[in-house]
């Protein structure tokens, strides 16, 4: 139990630049994120996104070389790859089906549903789904980044690396999975980290946010 | 202050399909969501989006006729639209790093970073920086939707609607800007909503998550 805030959360976290490596995430703080991470809302509750949690650290020391050398990667002890559906497919939306039915039974409105929208995805452009997809691994992205800072590690979203030599690394294309963003976990060498000292940067509310009432 | 946990946040919230339209949400929960969002991290600190809160009722009604006729959008009292940049500019990643040298110093070290990403990005495709764009939103939207939760606010978060027509409406076009995902903040309606009795689907780990170790 907590008595801390979402505002709380958001101003303790930063993207940290320094990871100490003597310093392990035990693994139930990871089971906790990864558990707000399953529990994030996606559209039409597909979760069309696998996530790969990498300790191996060979593994970490290549993805690292694929990701501008950032030592955050190796720095931290566990790696999460957000890896999105390459595109929506019959059997993908058929297997999210079925666990809606067995979950809530076999309601017709739950076949009609998903039904209409395998209609509507599969057809599309294999980019066009996989940007929706990766869409969605971002709202588990903002939801994974709060739940990690509720159990006080440190991560850093990770944007800047080479997708193609990372889903190569982790076997990825063979398994439909397009990796979208990583996110190393740990914690901050608070001594070495030029970021922490430095003050977060925000837009304004004025700047950010317009009205129309 | 809350004793509540992220947990329970995620699992009291769900995709409110029936909203009480006698039930305004107070204007200091909506700053409070809002702040959430502001805080809400992005690539670079770029925040290439902006928020449109509407609360006409007009204007609701007519986003809501663009919008499969979801009546969430004119039952909740507030409608957050999140409208990315529809590209990255010059001026525009030079008024993030102005608002960095403001908060931080006019370190070397930052010009240099912001040039570079201007280099980077600005000769992209206006599609791939859009997209970049709608992915940060999408954080951003993952962070709502758990500081709707916590103020017990709820919310509904609506990708089908045509967002060529409600750019339009809200004359996003000419500001810069793309609808990308929208979200009705209002009251469930207990007794009318057939989703709220129904049991959360998610994937198991197991499914979701696999391991390098």
């Amino acid at each position: 139990m907590t008595n801390k805030t979402l505002m709380d959360h958001l101003n303790w976290r930063y993207a940290t630049k320094k990871m100490d490596p003597a310093k392990a995430v035990p693994q139930e703080k990871v089971d906790a994120i990864i558990e707000a991470i399953r529990m994030a809302p996606t559209s039409s509750g597909t979760q069309p996104f696998e996530m790969i949690v990498v300790t191996n650290p060979d593994v970490l020391a290549e993805i690292r070389k694929a990701a501008m050398d950032q030592a955050q990667i190796t720095d931290g002890s566990h790696l999460l790859v957000f890896a999105a559906w390459d595109n929506y497919t019959d059997e993908r939306i058929d297997a999210v089906t079925e666990a809606n039915v067995a979950a809530r039974g076999d309601l017709p409105m739950l076949n009609a549903y998903y039904d209409k929208l395998k209609q509507t995805y599969v057809p599309r452009d294999a980019e066009v789904n996989y940007a929706h997809a990766a869409r969605q691994a971002y709202i588990a992205l903002g939801i994974g980044l709060v739940a990690a800072a509720e159990q006080e590690v440190d991560s850093t979203p990770m944007e800047g690396f080479d997708p193609a030599t990372v889903d190569e690394i982790l076997g990825l294309k063979a398994r439909g999975l397009r990796s979208v963003v990583l996110l190393p976990l740990g914690y901050r060498d608070s001594s070495a980290d030029w970021l922490l000292p430095m003050k977060k940067v925000r837009k304004s509310v004025e700047t950010l946010v317009s009205t129309v009432d």
